[in-house]
């Protein structure tokens, strides 16, 4: 694995994915409620969580998917991909906000099912006029949301 | 600063930001050219660098700031902004792709003006069924793009 500057940059978990009966939980470390102040003004935000279960060599070794894992779909480098094994095991997915207990240190979200105990590495709010692309071109099996 | 459970992870460059006449280059290390096959299908992608100049105790200890430092927005934590100072300093950038050069590992992209020699960290595509929301609420000074 080449770090051609022979530099890495060292995450620290913020918190961590819980699962309960009206969502998944943020829940983030005491240290970092500070970082809450004014969040709950947004419905929607970037959630990022890091892949813990790859975080090995062979995990991030894997330059080339199959992605959703279905042969049918060509083989893709990992950066045309959102898969979970990549040099850097770093998840985002967007979610909508159903509930914010600061006091707590907790965002209750929708769809981050099966994520539960992943650790937390960052939260930032969507914003529309940089986060939208129009006019898009995809490969075809990028178009639709995955069959599960 | 706290890391709960004792554990942090490794974050490893896979490249670098570069300018040209024609826009930025993400220029990826040859370890990771697998990484790009396929993403020529794209039309646009998420990029992902280190704010490394912040890669320090006091950027990373920062919690809150006024968006844009503009004191006329409030006071906000860093998970409801953008803002390069924050516990991981992860940036993520949607970008749209102008030159695809898979023999070089340099993909010419539109809009990071300024981060030249930033370390990439990671490239995904933009996927409009998970990448798009709407019906949003947010502050009003995220309404609209900063006055550069």
């Amino acid at each position: 694995m080449s770090r051609e500057d022979g530099k890495s940059f060292e995450l620290r978990p913020i918190g961590v994915i819980k699962e309960s009966d009206q969502g998944s939980v943020l829940k983030l470390f005491p240290a970092y409620l500070g970082g809450l102040k004014g969040v709950e003004e947004f419905s929607h935000l970037w959630v990022f969580y890091w892949f813990h279960e790859h975080d090995n060599a062979e995990g991030r070794a894997v330059l080339e998917v199959h992605p959703r894992k279905d042969p049918a779909n060509p083989l893709t480098g990992v950066f045309g991909t959102r898969s979970p094994l990549r040099p850097n095991l770093i998840a985002m997915h967007l979610c909508e906000v159903r509930e914010f207990r600061p006091e707590k240190g907790e965002i209750l979200v929708d769809r981050l099912d099966g994520k539960a105990e992943s650790p937390l590495i960052d939260i930032k709010p969507y914003l529309p006029y940089s986060d939208r692309a129009e006019d898009l071109r995809l490969p075809e099996w990028a178009m639709t949301p995955p069959s599960s």
